[in-house]
Formats: C-alpha cells, structure tokens, sequence
C-alpha cells in the first residue's frame, strides 16, 4: 500500500515514495532543470539497511518525460511493479483559496477550480497544475489527489482573515489571509499532540515553521485561528529574501522617490529582502558566520529576524489565552538552536523558560528544551510534510470511497 | 508666561494659548477652510467662570491672515497685549525624520532641514512649513519651537526600527519606521507615571492612542522601544479610514487583477479603508450604533479593530517582559468602555485584569480601570497634546537660553 507525493515546481519535480504500512519513506528524489540545460535526477533510498544516494545527468524535456523517468526508476528499484500498484498520487499545491479547506480528490471540476487559483499564486499553482496534469496522463487510473498548503488555515474567523480594506476587494477579489505551509503546521501540531499526550482538539499551540520561507500559526483546541502568512507568502516574518511585515506605503514612496515599478518592487521585496536584503546573505548558517565574525549587518539581521519572532509569540499568547507549547520546525528552526534561545529568552513573563542546555542537545525527530517549571512546553519536531501530504491524501482516499 | 500653540494643516490653523504658570488653556481655536469659501474662526475661552464658545464666518486667504486673525482675538479678549508678550510659538511637525529627536529652536537651517523631510510627509509637512513660515513672519523677535510627532520614538532599536528590505533603501531613502503621535504617547506616559508615583525611567508601558488615526507604543523604562505606525501613519492598527497592517503583495495583486494605479489603491487604503472599508462608516460611535442593530459588517469591523489591538498587547508584553501599565486614550480610548473592554478580555495569561464596572464609571482625566489582583495596571488618560507641545516648546527653550 503505497501513496507517491509529487510537488511539483514549473521547472523541478520533487517526489517521495511511501509505505503507508510502516509509514516510511522508501525513496525520495527530485528531478531538476526540466526544458533546460544541465538537467538531474537525484534520488536516495535505502538498500540493506545502508543509504544510496544517486545523481545522474539528462535531458528532460517536460514534466510527464520527468514522471516517465520517476517511474521507471520506481520500477527498477522494484519498490512497484506498475503504477497501478500505488493507491494514490498525493500532489502539493500552494494555493486552494477558500474553496478547499481539506485534500480533495481530482476530477476536472477540481483541476478546473485550481486553475481558477492561478490569480493569486500565480507563480505556484501553475507549476502544480503541471504536476497534476502530467500525473493524470501518465498514471491513469491511479487516484489524484490535491493537498492545499492554505487548507489547514481555512478555520482561522473572520476577524483574524479579513484585511481592513475596502469590502469589495475581499468578495470580488479574494484579498483576505489565507495562510501556507499548512501541512507542516499541521504535521508537527500533530505530533506534538501525540508526545503531550493529550488529543489535538484540548491543545493550544504556537507553531513555527522557521525555513528559507517561515510562518507561525496560533492553533486553538487543534485548530488554526492566525498565521503570520498572509494572501500570500510575502506577509508575516522576516525571511531568507522575502521581507516579512512593512509598511505597504513603503511601496507608494519607492515608486514616487525612486521611480521603481510594481514589478521591481515586488521582486526586490520577494528575492532580495530578508536577511539577504539586510546583510546581504539569505542562507542562516552564512549569516551566523558573518555575525560570528562581527559583521554588524549580520548581527543586525540576527536582531530583528528573532525579534519579530517574539512579538509574535506575545501576540499569539495574547489571542489564545493559554499555551499548551511553542513548537519548533523548519530547516532554522530545527537547527538554529541560537535563533531558538533568542525567540525565547526574557518570555518568562509568557511562562516560556527555555533550558539551555537541553536547547543545545536535541534528540532525533522531537525534543521537549523547556524546563521543567516552564509553564508552557517549548518543543523541536522534524516536520514531514511529505509524509503528511501521503497520510492526507491517503484518508482523502477512504473518505471518497467510504 | 504665556505659550501659543500652533498645527497648521494645509487650509487649517489649530491653535491653544497656554498659561505656563497654571499649566493651563486660556483661549483654544480653529481656523478653518483658508483660501476656500465658507472660511470659519471658531474658537473658545473661559470668562468668569464660563464657557464661551464663538463660530465666525469670513473669508481668510492665506496662513498669515489666518494668524493675524489669531492674534487680534487674543489681544482683544485681553490674553495678549502685543505678540513679543509670547514666550514662544510651539509648532506641531509631523514628520521629523532621523534628524530631530527633540523639540527644537526653529532658525532658516532648521527650517531648511524640515524642508527636506518633505518626501517622508508629502500631505503634512508642506502645511507645517507653511505655518511655521507665517507665524516667523507676523511675529518676528518670537522664538519658535518645532515639537515633532515622531521624535519621541527616536528611542527605538535599530532591530525594531529597520524594515527587513534592501539596506540601501534604508541608508538612501529614509526607509524605517518613524512612529508618530509621539506627543501624545509621551504626555500620557508621564501622567501615568505622576499617578503611579514613580519615575518614568522605571516603568513599562503599553499605550494606546486610538482616535480616527490609532497607534500604540511599547514603552521601557520612560522610553519609546517600538510602536505600530512605521515610515507613515498607514501601518500598524486599524483606524477609521486606514487599513493599517496588511500583506504588502496585495499592493501588486490588485495592480493585476483590477489595473488599479498606485495613486488609486494609496488612497484606497488610506481613506477607504480600516473601518469604513469593512461597514461603510469611519466613525466609531456610527459603528456601534449599527453593529447594536445587527449590522455584520459593522460587527465584524469592531471585532477586527479590538483583535488587532490585543495581538499587539501581546507582542509588546513579549518585548517589555513585564508591563507596568496599559494605557489607553485618544477619541476612541478615552470614551468606548465597550472597546477597552473587548480588548482587554481573557488576557489574564498577560496579567490584564479589568474591572468592568470601574471601566464603565470613568474620572475626568485619569481612572484606574483594572481589578485590585491585576498585575498590570490599566488606566484610561485623557491626552492632551497642546499642552505636550507647549510644555516641550518652553523646556526647549529654557535649555537653548540657559
């Protein structure tokens, strides 16, 4: 019984292999630089218990070429005989607006409402409708089905989703907050359920996804109530390029004074913002080594990027009333044990009391780094998105079936 | 020992006559529609132990007429007998950029430097000048004191204060939060601290100015660490016509989607939006008294505006680690019981305690609103910023001559 995840990019197919048995990964991989040159396929798995990791050079001219060469790997690997074997493709995509609020299965009415979410990502959901469309192509037969990034925000009310804006621009357009990386917030809200103990739904938690993108959700009784993402990934915390909160009158100024266009502005905010836009460097551990070697933009950099962090667990508190744990994930916030102590230090007055050492020494997939007389538990969980968009699309599957 | 207050907007002058002896207002004034027809001096004053109140027509065409109609009332109603009997002019400044983060002795430099911070307040500025420039003319050997909106948040941290774009932005064009009310934030914050009987520079405060434009301030011992308004009064809080936070990216989509132009959508979200664009009206007494018959629209706008208040008592307890007192005041914060009320609900996680009947019964200039238990202190102050500017303009002067 297996789900293969595929997310797929305009130029990239990511993919993982699940046993939903065991509920482990059996092989991972991503196919590069589809229609250009210098195309790859990499890949790893394991073989009598040791890891194999692959790369191989080719042309791939289009996604359904990429599925092809998945495939047949898949195949040769004899991890599936045919594609018909898999009980379903579970494909990401980004945006779901409010129309879909939980993983739905694939028809042409619901491939035909993604494409009507194009507008408002346009960068992303047509990369994935690719995915979906070259997928529906090639492994016919083999149930599609679509886990939103945006759907596990879908419980946030009204007064938490709505900009104070004019009201038309909300019911014609759209412009509301619609939160992402929802399968990551839900994954490790999740898991921290299972290591408290104590089901989702009696849970408040403040979950931060801290990646190259980051974002944090308050989670009230299991649910997602705010996130710092907004109508789209450009709102909320400051990140690797992307600037995070500001004033949106910056923009009007920049075009008057500067004489910018939208588009510049718009790629300047999204590709060269962030820590890159403040110190000149995106990637974490890069800026750490600046701030190490006492580069002040880094360490400027270091400043506000944990700063807003910590306004927003205040503001989170303060909405939730009560917080059950603060929890941790994404490539910084599984790593950056530093960053971890800054976002936390000085929060007694929220009954977050880290422990230091035990920040410093994580175990494997989840670590509890608070100390024992902290009144809110300060955890660090790998996520698996990948893994959850499998279990997702999985239950999508019997539900439809059901 | 008298000090004339003046905020001069682009076909308005507001003026207060201060005595500084009694700390009190002798005479209080609007000019209004200057070169426009259907000019108005209204103006107010106490004689005997009365209320006058007066409401002229006439046509006024230009600030220093404006300002000679000024000082003719105040010499015949006996305040004044000639203009040099002043101590000073205190100006409102709007905008004072990075350059003034205190009042200031206006001389032609000065002047010249005001000048320049134009492109930062293009709609307020100009009008400033405009009435410094009249009032050096009509009452020359009169010193003038700049009081600047933004100075008091001088204070900031550059962690707080910087955006996370393009450093150059920063560094070429001024791009930062500034904050503004300042003189109110500052006025109530030193009231607060005479009523806790301690010294400003040992407390913590959260105020909150929430009038048609709303801001708050974190403040640590006596000194702004961050506020809600960023480069321009369009950020943070939600407000009568202002959206305040929102996804920038939204800016661009609307671009796209509707071919709205900057201009279009930046006076969208400055005049069109915050309460008025979620129900329709900007006034916060019209809003209630819909959302009392029923109104959605009008509930939700108050929901919007109180949720938005509490996550930033939230954010700022995190950065102050222990609050001393939450303020409130402004229009709205001074008189909505019901609106203190919703935004201090279920914060006991942060100490906030409010005791809902003092929160009806108010004093006149200051009421301790919360439970005897709570830990933070809320009061409600009413702000006065004339008498802020005029206390400022003579400190400044006292100092320059001394």
């Amino acid at each position: 019984m297996q789900v293969l995840v595929l997310n797929s990019g305009s130029s990239s197919i990511k993919y993982a292999l699940f046993d939903m048995c065991t509920q482990r990964v059996q092989v991972t991989g991503v196919i590069e630089r589809i229609a250009e040159s210098g195309g790859t396929h990499k890949y790893q798995y394991s073989s009598n218990g040791t890891e194999q990791k692959q790369a191989i050079s080719l042309v791939i001219n289009h996604h359904q070429q990429g599925l092809s060469i998945i495939f047949t790997l898949l195949s040769e690997l004899a991890f599936i005989q045919k594609v018909s074997d898999l009980l379903c493709i579970g494909h990401r995509v980004v945006h779901g607006g409010e129309k879909f609020c939980q993983p739905t299965l694939i028809d042409k009415a619901v491939l035909e409402e993604i494409k009507q979410m194009i507008p408002l990502a346009p960068l992303h959901n047509p990369a994935n409708i690719i995915g979906i469309e070259a997928a529906m192509a090639y492994a016919q037969g083999v149930p599609q089905v679509a886990v939103f990034d945006t759907a596990f925000h879908q419980t946030m009310p009204d007064y938490a989703f709505r900009y104070a804006v004019p009201k038309l621009w909300y019911a014609e357009q759209g412009v509301r907050r619609y939160g992402f990386h929802g399968t990551s917030h839900c994954y490790v809200a999740k898991q921290a359920a299972q290591y408290l103990n104590k089901p989702l739904n009696t849970l408040n938690l403040i979950t931060l996804h801290l990646g190259n993108g980051a974002s944090m959700a308050a989670i009230a009784a299991g649910e997602s109530i705010d996130t710092t993402m907004g109508m789209t990934p450009l709102e909320g915390l400051m990140m690797g390029t992307r600037s995070g909160d500001l004033d949106p009158a910056i923009i009007f100024y920049l075009s008057r004074t500067l004489g910018l266009t939208q588009n510049e502005i718009d790629n300047a905010l999204n590709k060269h913002s962030g820590l890159k836009g403040v110190c000149g460097e995106n990637d974490m551990r890069a800026v750490h080594k600046m701030a190490d070697q006492g580069d002040q933009q880094a360490q400027l950099a270091l400043a506000m990027y944990s700063y807003r962090i910590k306004k927003y667990i205040g503001a989170y508190t303060a909405v939730l009333g009560r917080v059950d744990a603060l929890v941790f994930t994404g490539g910084i916030g599984e790593h950056d044990a530093w960053l971890r102590a800054q976002c936390c230090a000085e929060l007694s007055v929220l009954g977050i009391q880290l422990d230091a050492q035990k920040n410093q020494q994580l175990q494997a997939d989840l670590s509890e780094i608070n100390q024992a007389r902290s009144l809110v538990k300060v955890l660090v969980i790998a996520t698996n998105e990948e893994l959850e968009i499998a279990q997702q699309a999985e239950c999508c599957l019997r539900k439809a079936f059901s």
